[in-house]
């Protein structure tokens, strides 16, 4: 039996996604053995839960936390401070005591960072988790860190995203070897800032991932790497311009699809291209990422993720508890500690 | 008349783009009483001029630099050495002795910035000039700098940026009072680095400019703002991010069109909408950015571009050269010399 905890009062849409969410993937995922321990306000959670059938009340155990929730523009530090009793730390500690194997939240990144890293705790040699995603590109997926939870970072910590990045293209996308890139703004050697440049000459040392130099922001899609390794100044500005030119792209073909009859037909015929476009890069499919570095598994589900985001994101909480995910990121780190 | 220097060897495709260049932009734009000097290999100019007919002879003049050619990958010092007698060197120094009124070359931005820089010469409180780009919009057009020729930037230079983009998306744009907004991780006032907080600040208390607060990747293509102020690191992984974004929904699309019958049909019916989308995220459209801060106009034609945007990189430096653009920088950057 799997067991995932849940931060049920989370993200922009709370409630009405996450219990919504546990339904959607008990109904759609074909996975058994899996039960839930739900963090939240049990009257509303109760309410909330007799409107769907899916999910067997067995496999359910209710944590009242009352009203207690960790609001979306709260300070990490005043999280630390003041987050016991609230939905997303409770849901944090039950995996840190060992009742559960794996948390889930929406909630506040920053707090949900600094709670896990307070009470889980990171594996050795490891300051500070990173935020991972996973990005469609032209022949597969991409994995990128970190996305915004470390604005400034030394080469030994790019290091250490390269050893996480590289375990989390093997161990959740099953690639052998993959390729590793830096983020720079140019892929000559010379290019960029002296800490681009030291954590090149060290990432070129490292026999136990396949570096192939520095990448630039047009890479991100295009699957000339695997892995894709950032500070997260960097990589929230690229996943953030990256979801922006989406949009874009969608209203621009949007408003012109709906301009005349002709086209109305012709977008009618070919719409199929775009429904696997939108299945393709729609933030839902793609929903539920792992905070790397710690000693055991928090996936961050976005802020504004529906109720089938979040049951992706209950998927990979389930695949990461059942995988060897944590042990594969200590393995690969051994290399850097060796060479410190 | 307005003269325009041209450097006919840069870019990927050298004498193939630019002279073609210039006969489209002859043929093409409905404008009078422009000249041009070509810098670059004679001989060869001579055989590729003999295949158009736009471009009147007697608005030519040819400097024979030789096969003399900055390469892509000099560096800049290297460059500013020894960079005398080649075609990009000599087209700016034409213009830094007022032989031309602007210059373009699709060569390599590191020598072409130094160059510019030592040969013409920044104005008063601008060390270093910037390099902007104008990107489509929802609503219209953003301007966005630095996009690659700083890469670290104190919040001087940022405040800086922030006056030169104003003048731009006034001079360049005609947008009245634009909304400026600077690049962060999050639009909370909290966000970010210690540097940005401190440009925060400062344009905070900047009367000249319509200062709107942080904004994110996503607000790059939304039209939330008119300009966008960065350091040259986010601004070129920003800027390529969405290219590699365009790119990858356009592989997307054209593999999914050619899937079956139907869908090309549907395709063919709409496709004007994609030409119209086509035509307005185009690189080449949008290719030709001046370096700001300089004191006259230099014109940045992308490295790749082709003869369509090389065509409207002149476009650009002829409306600049007939504009106050220079002077308008000047004066934006009054109040900040008032300030300091």
């Amino acid at each position: 039996m799997t067991r995932i905890a849940l931060d049920a009062m989370g993200g922009d849409l709370s409630l009405l996604a996450t219990i919504h969410g546990i339904d959607y993937f008990v109904s759609t995922y074909n996975v058994s053995d899996v039960s839930f321990s739900i963090f939240g306000d049990a009257v509303e959670i109760e309410k909330r839960l007799s409107e769907f059938t899916a999910i067997k009340r067995s496999a359910i155990e209710i944590h009242d936390t009352g009203t207690n929730v960790i609001s979306g523009s709260e300070k990490p530090a005043t999280a630390m401070k003041h987050g016991s009793g609230t939905s997303m730390f409770e849901a944090i500690d039950s995996v840190a005591k060992g009742q559960a194997d794996a948390v889930v939240s929406s909630g506040n990144t920053g707090a949900y960072m600094a709670l896990s890293k307070i009470l889980i705790g990171t594996i050795e040699n490891i300051d500070r988790p990173a935020l991972v995603g996973v990005i469609p590109n032209t022949l597969g997926k991409t994995v990128m860190l970190d996305l915004g939870a470390n604005t400034d970072c030394s080469s030994i910590k790019l290091t250490q995203f390269a050893m996480m990045g590289n375990a989390v293209a093997t161990t959740l996308l099953g690639i052998k070897f993959p390729k590793v890139g830096l983020l720079n703004i140019g892929t000559e050697a010379s290019k960029g800032t002296k800490i681009l440049a030291e954590t090149y000459d060290a990432l070129s040392g490292c026999k136990s991932i396949n570096f192939i130099g520095f990448v630039e922001g047009t890479d991100v899609t295009n699957g000339v790497v695997d892995v894709i390794v950032t500070d997260g100044f960097s990589g929230n500005i690229s996943l953030k311009t990256m979801e922006g030119t989406i949009r874009y792209i969608n209203s621009f073909l949007k408003s012109g699809f709906s301009s005349g009859f002709v086209t109305r037909i012709g977008y009618m015929l070919c719409r199929k291209v775009f429904k696997d476009l939108k299945d393709t890069i729609d933030p839902s499919s793609h929903n539920g990422v792992p905070l790397v570095g710690l000693k055991k598994i928090a996936v961050k589900s976005h802020g504004s993720s529906d109720f089938v985001g979040f049951a992706n994101a209950i998927s990979v909480a389930v695949n990461l508890a059942r995988s060897s995910f944590v042990k594969s990121v200590e393995d690969s780190l051994c290399e850097l500690s060796y060479a410190a």
